[in-house]
Order: structure tokens, then sequence, then C-alpha cells
């Protein structure tokens, strides 16, 4: 198809196709002629997969790029590992420096032990959640980290019930885009169904509390 | 104290500090001169609550705004009331139009019925979670959502341990701010958790199936 139909049934327009194509987040369509390309629908899935990211997900764009990467280049490598190169490009660079981030850390290591996971000790999300440690110590409410068993639980039924989704799609690359798709969209949607627990959580207790008074 | 001494406290550079002040996110100090001001420890615990909103949970400074501007006008309300004021200012906007998004708002409005959750009509994570439901909808995805039923109970049990928490804190300020904490901070570190759930989840998955095979 031409870039005009490309951006009809994506409902992406053409300038916007033009730059994803010049950040190299869309690979190029195929030359048909000095100013004509053609475009099939391994572009419109890519290029919805690239507004989801954006739009859904919130990335800012050389994130994206950094995940297609991760789903190109992970092919090449062994199933478990391939999982490995994705979720690490979704993850955040946290700066772990300094003598309270180093217990954070001890503090993680033990948890990711109590619980029994395995995680590698160079995954970023060890990290990430040291700073996550760090961040609420400073705000005086380092308390809250003593719930986090509660959010482990969740978080182990919730992945599994994640890779029974994936694991059932068929072929590599769909696989890896269902990871990609499952842990940013996945990870909106919890997030929007955690507020609204917070909401219903509230209106209980507080109305207890009225009743009760 | 001066500026300086509230920069070393908090670990901000000056320059970032006044930038603060001129964006409105830190109210003024109390002038002590024509070029000068002194600040007190509350100046020191919001610039604290500022950092960890960008650079642990990630907001952008206009949004960390929003969210600051709630925890402010929020104390004039009801206690109920607050904190409904408080999570609408956390919430993303999502545009909300066409059959589709009408359809999948549908879809979220019968899973929130379903869970007996006391949640708003007008409450802006449905709208989120509808969003969503879009984005996996074009994706192909949309089976994911099927298994959100399990999204909703670990939730539920987040949002008890999280309201627990919370409402053992001490004073209005301390309430709010402890909503803001614990769902900024507490989102990040559930992703960073449920990211190592799911590489633990696929060791196990794939080592199983490497045992069988």
């Amino acid at each position: 198809m031409r870039i005009a139909e490309l951006s009809r049934r994506s409902d992406v327009p053409v300038p916007t196709i033009k730059y994803y194509l010049r950040e190299g987040l869309l690979p190029a369509g195929e030359r048909t002629g000095p100013n004509q390309a053609s475009y099939d629908d391994g572009h419109l899935r890519r290029l919805r997969l690239i507004r989801a990211l954006i739009d859904v997900g919130g990335l800012p764009v050389a994130k994206v790029r950094d995940v297609l990467d991760a789903i190109d280049t992970a092919a090449d490598e062994p199933l478990h590992e391939m999982l490995g190169v994705v979720a690490k490009s979704i993850g955040r660079t946290t700066s772990g420096e300094g003598e309270s981030f180093a217990e954070a850390r001890a503090t993680v290591d033990e948890m990711v032990q109590r619980h029994g996971w395995h995680v590698d000790q160079g995954n970023p999300h060890r990290d990430e959640l040291a700073g996550v440690l760090v961040g609420l110590d400073q705000l005086g409410h380092s308390e809250l980290s003593k719930h986090f068993d509660v959010y482990f639980d969740a978080a182990q039924r919730i992945a599994r019930e994640d890779l029974d989704y994936v694991s059932k799609l068929g072929g590599l690359e769909a696989i890896l885009e269902g990871v990609v798709i499952g842990t940013i969209l996945g990870e909106a949607a919890f997030a929007a169904i955690r507020r609204m627990a917070h909401v219903d959580a509230s209106a209980r207790l507080f109305r207890e509390r009225g009743l009760t008074q």
C-alpha cells in the first residue's frame, strides 16, 4: 500500500508517519519509484504498536525506539533470553549512588530472595525498586515498603495470568510483541484499576467510620 | 533557613529551587530583606515531595503542579471528597471519542459493577482503562482484557493495604501527601515488582517446558 493508505488505515497523519520513518521507529518501505515506497501489513502493525506505546503507555519516542530495537534484535536469541532483552529495554534507568541506595538495594535483594523469585542480580528492575525505596525513605514514608509483601503476591498472580496469555500466542514475533504490549498496556490498565480500587477502598473505609461514629 | 541551606538539606541545586518557586510548585518563602527570604521545614518537605514525584514517579512538572494544587485545595473539603480531588489530579487525560471508545467504556462500567466497586461515573480512571482497552483492541490483543478480573482482585488487595497505611497517618496534610506518595511511588514500586514477577514467571514457564521436552 502507499503511505496515504497506511495513514488512512492506521489513523496516523502522513507527516507523523514520515517522522517515525526518519527516526527509525518504522522500517523503510519498499522503493517503487524515485519518490514512492510501498508498505505492507507489517508496517501497519508496527505503526499501531508505536501509537499504543506513545498514547496509552505514555512512552517517549526515544524509549519506543529502544523497545522496538529490542524486539528486532531479540529474535536472534534463545526464547528465555529474548524476553530478558525486551524486559530490560522497557526498564527505567535509575541512578543508584550513595549509601542510602546501597541499603535500599540490599532490602530489595532480601525481598526478592524471600519470595524465591528467579531474577538475576543485573536486572534493572531491582535498581528501579531500590530507587523507589530511597524516595519513600527521604519522604519519611519508609513504613509503606513494609506492605510490599502484598505487592509481591499480587504481582505474582498477575504475572502468571499475563504469561498464560502470552505463551498461547503463535509465533516468535507475536510473543515478543505480546510481552511489550502486556507490560506497557497492562501496566497502564493496572494503574487505572488500582486507582479505582483506592477510591472504592476509601469510600468503604470512611463509610464504615461514619456508621460507627 | 536561607535558600542555600534549603538546597543543602534537600540536595536540590539553588537554580532548580528558584525554578520551582517561579513555576509556583513551591510557595514563596517569608521575605526577610529586599533580596532574601526565609524557608521552613514545610518548604523542605514540599521540595522532597516534588523531587520524588519527578524523579521516582516520572511526572512532568505541569502534572506535579496539578497534584500539589489538589493537595492544597482539598484541605477545605470533607475527607472523602478530598481524596477524590487528589485522585483526580493524578489521573491521565484520555481522549475518549468514537464508537470503539464508547464500547470500551461500557466494558469498563460492566467490570466495575461486577466487582461491586464504589467508583463514580465521572471518575477519570474509568476513561483511562477504556483507553487501554481501545489500544489493546487495535493491536489485536483484546483477549488480554479477559484476564483483568485477576487485575481487579490484585488491585483490591493492594488498595486495602495502602489505605490501611494511609489511614494511620496523623493529620490531614500527612494523609493527603500519603495518598499522593502511595499512589505515585507505590505505582512505580508495583511496576518494578510486576516486571520482576514476569522475569520469574517466564523463567519457571520455560524451565518447566525444558524439563518436559
